[in-house]
C-alpha cells in the first residue's frame, strides 16, 4: 500500500466487510429486506460482497449504473429510484428489464408515468413501480398521502406498469412515519395492496425500525462511511474505510499544508460537516480550503506536524461523490492493496 | 443538439472561438504570453485551437495533463504548475521531457527541488523551474521576496535544474505587483535574471497587462467560463459556452422543479456565488440544493415555469470541474452537433 502513488482512493476491506455484515444483521433483525444503494461505490464486486451478505437486492440511481450491474451480473432484482424519462431511456429501461427478474422503477409524476406505460405497453410487458413520496427532504416525491394513491391509480388505470408500493428518502421523523402512516390507512380504504414500502439513507439505518411501515431499506453510504456518517453519530472514524492517501506537497507556513488531492478528488461537498476532510493522522488539522488539486490544511490546532513528502490518509466528507471521482480503488488489507477494482459505473450520468 | 439525451455537457463552438482570440488578442495586445491553462477542458483538439490562435505554450496541473496532451501532441512548451514529488512522478517527468522542446516546473519547497534536481542529473539533464510565490492567495508559494531568490538559489546549486524565473497565481492586486517588484529588485541585485514572470486566473485576464512584471499569463476558465467569472464581472452570459443540458424530471410543488443533474454532473463548487447554477431559459430560477444526481430548482422568483419533459440549458458554477464529470462534451454550433469530443485528461488525478 505505502508504494501507492498519491492521490490513491483506498478501502480497507476489513472494514468493508464488518459495515456490510452489520448494516444488513441489524435490518434482517428487524425483518427489514436490506436494498444497498450501489451509487456509492459504483462497483459490481461490492455489489456482489452485499448480495453475498443476504441483501434482496440493489438500488441504482441512474439506468447507466443498472446497465453497469447488470452486464456484471450482480443481482437479478433491482429498483431505480430515479424519474425515467424520455423515449431513449425508456427503451434502454425495458432493455434491461427482459435480462432481470424484477427492475422497478420509482416516480412521482403522471407524465413519467404515460411514458414508461406507453412504453412497457409496446413491449407487451409491464413495469413494476412505486411511487415516490415527500416525506419531508423537499426533493422529488408527491407531497401528500392522497397524491400517492392518486397517482398510483392513475398509473395503475393506463396499462404497462404494475404498483408494487411506496418509495420515499431519507427516513425523517416524525414526517416519514406520519406520511406513511396515512397513506397506508389510504390505499387500505381504497383496496390498493401495498406489498413494498422503500425507505432509504444511512444515518437512518439503526432506527428504520422505528417506522413500522417500512418493509425494505435502501442504503449506500454505510459500506464504507465519512465524515458526514461520523457527524450525524451513525459511525466512528473506525468504521470509515474509504481513506484517500495524500501526500504533503508544500508547507508554505509553519500552520500551513498543501495536499496532492483538492475537488477532482474530494469534490466540495459538505452538507452538515465544515471542512473538507479528516486527516487520520492529525486529526487536529482541519481541512480548509480546496482548489481543484490542492488541499490547504491548517495545522494551527496541531502538537505533531506533517512533513514534506510525508503520506497521510484522509477520511473525506462524503465518499459517494469522490468514488465518482476516480477510474479505480484499491482494496487493502493489513497494509497490502489486495485488490484493484475500476469504478466501472464511474460517470454514468444518464 | 435537441437529439441529445441528458444531462449532457454542450459547448458552443462559436463562443468558444470568440473567447479564444478575445483573450489572445488582448495578451498579445500587451505583449504578454499567452499559456492557457488546459485543466479546464482537458480536450486536446481545445489545446490545438489554443495553439493555432498563437499561445506559448500550454499549462497543465497534474502529470497526468501533461502524458495526455504530450501523447495527442498538442504543444511542445508545456509548464506543469505543481509541485512534483516522488520517484515515480520524477520518472514520468523526466520521460516527458525527453518528448518535448520544454518542460518547465514549479515548486515552492526544497524537498521537491532535491528530488528533480536528483532525477534529472541522474538522466543527464536538466529541468527548467518557475519558483511559485504565494502574492496572496494563500495556498502554495514561498512566503516572501527574499525566500524566492533563496530557493532559486539552493535549486541552482543542487544540479540538474535551471533557473527560468517566478510563477503565481492568482494575480491579486496590490499584493501581486509589489511581491513582484521587490523579487525582481532583488534577483537583479543578486544578478540571477528572471526571464519569466507568470501569473494566472481568469478574472485577472483583463488587467494582467496592470502588473507591468508579468511576462506571461496563465488562464483556463475563460475558454468556457461560467458563473463565478460572470459574477467577477469578466463575461456575460453570452461569453458561456458551457451548458449543461437537463431535463426536468418532477415538478413536486409549484415552486419546485427537480433536473436530472446533481453533483455528479456540476459538483457543489460554490466559491463566491449562491446556488448552483444559471437556467439561461429561466433567468430568475435559482438551483438551491444539488443531491448526487438531482438538481432542485426554486421557481417561485419565475414568471414563466419549465413543464415537465422540458429541456433547460444550465451554466455551471465553475466549467473546469463539470468537464471532469464527464467522459464527454458535445461541441455544438447552430443548434447541430459538431463534434463530440472524449476528455482525454479526465481524471488525471496524479
Amino acid at each position: 500500500m505505502t508504494d501507492l502513488d498519491t492521490p490513491a482512493v483506498t478501502v480497507r476491506l476489513d472494514i468493508v466487510e464488518r459495515n456490510i455484515r452489520r448494516v444488513h444483521d441489524h435490518l434482517a433483525r428487524h425483518g427489514i429486506a436490506n436494498r444497498p444503494h450501489v451509487k456509492t461505490h459504483k462497483i459490481p464486486a461490492l455489489g456482489r460482497m452485499q448480495m453475498a451478505a443476504g441483501a434482496q437486492g440493489i438500488t441504482c440511481q441512474k439506468l447507466g449504473e443498472v446497465e453497469v450491474f447488470t452486464e456484471a451480473g450482480v443481482a437479478d432484482d433491482v429498483l431505480l429510484t430515479f424519474n425515467v424519462l424520455g423515449r431513449a431511456k425508456s427503451e434502454r429501461l425495458l432493455a434491461l428489464a427482459r435480462r432481470l427478474a424484477r427492475l422497478a422503477v420509482v416516480f412521482d409524476n403522471e407524465v413519467v408515468a404515460r411514458g414508461l406505460g406507453e412504453a412497457a405497453r409496446a413491449a407487451g410487458t409491464e413495469i413494476p413501480f412505486l411511487v415516490e413520496c415527500d416525506t419531508g427532504f423537499g426533493r422529488n416525491g408527491v407531497q401528500t398521502p392522497e397524491a400517492a394513491l392518486e397517482l398510483a391509480r392513475t398509473a395503475m388505470r393506463l396499462g404497462g406498469l404494475r404498483f408494487e408500493g411506496l418509495m420515499t428518502f431519507p427516513n425523517r421523523e416524525p414526517g416519514t412515519r406520519q406520511f406513511l402512516e396515512r397513506a397506508l390507512e389510504l390505499f387500505k380504504r381504497a383496496g390498493v395492496p401495498v406489498p413494498v414500502v422503500s425507505g432509504g439513507g444511512t444515518p437512518a439505518i439503526f432506527a428504520a425500525q422505528n417506522i413500522p411501515q417500512l418493509t425494505e431499506h435502501r442504503a449506500g453510504t454505510y459500506i464504507y462511511n465519512d465524515r458526514m456518517v461520523v457527524a450525524s453519530g451513525t459511525a466512528t472514524w473506525d468504521d470509515c474505510a474509504m481513506r484517500v492517501r495524500c501526500t504533503v506537497v508544500s508547507t508554505p507556513t509553519r500552520d500551513r499544508a498543501i495536499l496532492d488531492a483538492g475537488t477532482k478528488v474530494f469534490t466540495s461537498d459538505l452538507y452538515t460537516v465544515t471542512g473538507y476532510g479528516h486527516l487520520l493522522e492529525y486529526p487536529e488539522a482541519a481541512v480548509v480550503n480546496l482548489s481543484e488539486e490542492h488541499g490547504v490544511v491548517d495545522l494551527s490546532a496541531c502538537r505533531a506536524r506533517p512533513a514534506i513528502g510525508e503520506v497521510v490518509e484522509v477520511v473525506p466528507n462524503h465518499c459517494c461523490v469522490v468514488s465518482n471521482m476516480v477510474d479505480e480503488v484499491y482494496g487493502v488489507r493489513d497494509g497490502k492493496v489486495e485488490t484493484v477494482w475500476p469504478v466501472a459505473a464511474r460517470g454514468e450520468v444518464r
